[in-house]
């Protein structure tokens, strides 16, 4: 429907589907309210339909979602993260940062070093959710607040997770992206949260999430009237333990056909094994990811969370180095923060 | 630590372990402060521990999960579900009804049936977590009255899910037992809302969940002092898309030996396949599960949702049927209501 | 085909198949050759193909397997395995025996006693396929002697493994039945000999086969003209390593809802661990298993393989008492073999 | 053992270690026989064994595999495919042609192509394992003989597959290299008798094999005296169907680092999908394999196996040009063939 179209109007049309016997189904987003038309049998009178006051497009989708879909919105989605810097263009964008933030040494170095290495966001999480009740579930709005700090200093955007609904405001005044983690990606109400933020989301894929799923999870998002999606390969569950997770790299050229949506790659949780980080970032870069996240520490082996798979700082440098020059053999190059940006603050 | 102990008594005990060169992880309870030891190396000397005031006992734990665990605890946890039955002893408790309450006629229909035909608790979603936001997704607070009127007239005990944290005091106002589901298992913040909410918890495991960490997500409800926890095998994601999981029953004797929680399975989500619920609800009760868990619905083909494993009624009774002489076998048999039970109501 | 129809007469079915623009191929079989016809849109004259001189029937298989359907036989395959015993029938056999034969002693000792306590068949094998080329490989052909004659003193079937086409016929000599085991579900030379040498086959599912690929192995057994198969659900790999397997027991009634050969459970595979054999047993039963195979082992401690999943004779006899009133509680019984069998000898 | 010990001083290593109370397990190999010692607790007294006559020298070996493990050998292997082509060193080499040989013209027709394209090895199946006995199984001899020609004319290396042990040395007289596939991974008579052949063996992973079942499977190579293995990396099976398999990316640096042996990479089975295919050869290169082998067809629509996942020569072509820069961004190159090879001949 056109984003001026009257109640009335959708009402109108709702009845109108009802009446040629088939089932109406609004779906009311932000700039506008799409009505979906459930049991398309090849045969609806498209005519009619188009004729109706406030219709704007008639859009014929095949999946079981829609929004999210190439066939909804072919061209590809580029999201702002706030200093400049865009997901989903020509440029692979490079988010590098702790696991978790665990205090203002800590995070003012670690996103210096990833920055000048040439990350554009600083990762690193307030809320942590741990699979153990007495791990370390990070430093909360405290956490928020380094980051922010780190962001002044460094002019890198800051992603961070939210991990329940009636946290997501709260993230939302600090963070320029909201990660929904993997074990939320069916997360539904705090879907609808992130989906309501104004903040771009990175969601990631969950454990054994099919693509499907993955995509579906992304139109609560979406369906919220939030376009600003950044999907994540992160690795699925296998049976071979030698790997944390399998990282599924096929699944990036496969969800960038079907959505419009960027898609980023995560080889730290996807390996979880600090040496095959470096080697699985150049694989994702190659097949087309739209940029990297990866867990970088000052001091790994005193990381409170995830030290295994977190680089070293001058590991990290070297990965940009080898993932440059895979970026300018696909005829991409590694989004790099203007010079300029810094001290300059974001708010 | 003695449930009488003073913060006092408890930072001395933690100072001690401290000065003895290993690390002190206090896990405070509702009843008692339990203190984790980390980095037993088997030569901690116990007695300078017990000697201390307010130490009630020292316990050995070789697993990440504490209070879960068999060697936390060594007898069976019987769970009282609040109308006279009980989860976990020698009575096999079968809990039915549909997938989500649809509507009054719907909920009250069904729920007379499946007592008659000899279930003890009533399921049914009031809140539903979709996979596509575009499904529907239960009808709230409605359903939960709707759920409540059910147990006045027939004497079940309510079973229903509660899907975020906002969410938990309402769902507790309602029901018997709050249902974590199998896309929340590892939702932690509402893991720690539903320990804290004097309610039995039922706790599905996660779709590709290991059992640890299964028995971690448990934890996660113990540690805020809620020791009325069932678990749930209600099948696990694989790799042949013929079933809609692959109930994973090795996982019940397992899972027992464990913990000393009971133990049920869900054949219906197990399965997602109607003529498959009723021969593994048999091989369940064969292996030893404490219940059973049953989608019912007066007319599948009509239903919401998860028709295609709903049982019709005449089915659910068959199934009991059939599963009454497999607990006998194995010297158990199937919790039946008591006569009297019904309109009498239950708050 | 009739099985007295001449080739003149196939050819010619195949040849009036081709005229109508369809697809056509021979399968030759012991009894009779099946013409199937591909590409079949509906629209097939069948009256014209059904007066061909020499056509039996006409039989219409929707499924990529087409002798194992029930489309093709609707009626229970029995499978006689030599000592009087059927599987398939009302009666469920368990088959046990140590994983492989490991002396003379071991095996008539181990014999004895799983038949006193129940069994109507011996496993062990001769030839092992071993996952390092370091381990026990088995005592070969002597190990088939050993076999022969431990069936000689007991009256038990005997069921082994055969692991490469060349050794088929030798196994033929010894085995009652032959095991193709779950590493050769797709060792399609093996099948094919196993196939076309007179004894029964007993076709365990492999590591990671979905059910279709099950059925079409099987099909490769039926279409070199063996109908004498039994299946064998015996685990399938998974992504927790706490059993070494998962026992898919959902596959028992999807599979002889798909197939009319006998479907056999392998509770000691399925999970690997010694203590959950028994309650996996039952639970087959209870699904509806037609028979069980255990590894029992005289002293498991020392078995040169498998000994965590061997059981002692003692929690066979166990296994056994415990198996029984479940099979009565779902109308069945387990199979016995006649008192008077024994010294009788077998060929 | 050095390769000139006698029997006699072979037996009395034997006889030491058993003395000291160990096990002693002798491996007969090509060049030498090794003796693996077994139940080492670090109390061995080295000095005793290396003084005996007859011993090279000491390895330690923590791993189940041992010939094929780092720690026996450290410097990569090399492979010589026989038309001047190594696989294993700086080159990255491109095996490519159609799933099977279909006939004279296609196989010529295709080997050209790809040879012209860059490719140094043609990949063709004569014997094809296909999961149902109804589908097209290969040309057979014929087919090997039609191999040979198209190396005749082209100097390409022929890869193909035997697919039982009685078949071998038929292969082996036409092939460069013996493939043994996914489905054959532990078969074992099979690959013992590859591993007589005196070729290069390329060993594909299994559809669910952990890293350490395909290690133990090389180990059966190699423990027969076969030195020239290539492992190969084809997708594992995972629980979203929209894709054949899940191309295990991180297997190849994981497996490179456990083993000496080279390690390759096949998308197109790995995937399922044509236009998967070419992102996923760049990342396998970018991930630091040391080949490819690409299925491609000169007319995938109607190849009479895997046309689904098979290129168009156009799209191989493409394949080379967009692998070239990224195995020069991490300094390596595609292996050429010389250009004056082709009619040259290779017997």
């Amino acid at each position: 429907m056109d984003h001026r179209a009257t109640p009335e109007e959708i009402q109108r049309v709702v009845d109108t589907i009802s009446d040629m016997g088939y089932g109406a189904k609004p779906m009311p987003g932000r700039q506008r309210t799409a009505i979906g038309l459930v049991g398309n049998d090849g045969r609806v009178e498209s005519a009619r339909l188009a004729g109706l006051p406030g219709v704007r497009e008639l859009i014929k989708v095949s999946q079981p979602y829609k929004q999210v879909s190439r066939e909804w919105r072919d061209e590809d989605t580029l999201v702002d993260i706030g200093n400049g810097v865009v997901i989903g263009g020509r440029e692979v964008v490079v988010i590098a940062g702790p696991c978790a933030v665990e205090g203002r040494e800590q995070i003012l170095d670690i996103a210096a070093r990833v920055r000048d290495a040439g990350a554009s966001a600083l990762r690193g999480g307030a809320f942590k959710p741990r699979t153990s009740p007495y791990s370390f579930q990070g430093l909360g709005p405290k956490g928020l607040e380094l980051l922010a700090e780190a962001r002044e200093e460094t002019g890198l955007a800051v992603v961070t997770e939210a991990v329940e609904p009636e946290g997501v405001a709260l993230v939302a005044e600090y963070a320029d992206v909201i990660q929904i983690g993997a074990r939320n990606m069916q997360n539904y109400p705090l879907l609808k949260r992130a989906g309501r933020s104004g903040r771009p989301v990175l969601l990631k894929r969950g454990m054994s999430a099919t693509i499907t799923e993955l995509l579906l999870a992304a139109e609560y998002l979406l369906s919220e009237g939030n376009p600003h999606v950044i999907l994540c390969e992160r690795g699925v569950r296998s049976f071979d333990t030698r790997t944390r997770n399998l990282l599924d790299l096929t699944a990036i050229p496969l969800v960038k056909s079907l959505t419009h949506l960027p898609v980023i790659a995560d080889p730290s949780h996807g390996t979880g094994v600090r040496d095959k980080v470096t080697p699985m970032a150049r694989a994702a870069v190659a097949v087309g990811a739209d940029g990297l996240i990866i867990e970088v520490h000052p001091n790994p082996p005193e990381a409170l969370s995830d030290g295994a798979q977190s680089l070293y700082p001058e590991q990290f440098e070297r990965l940009i180095r080898q993932c440059g020059p895979i970026a300018e053999a696909i005829d991409r190059s590694l989004a790099r923060l203007p010079e300029t940006v810094g001290s300059a603050g974001h708010f």
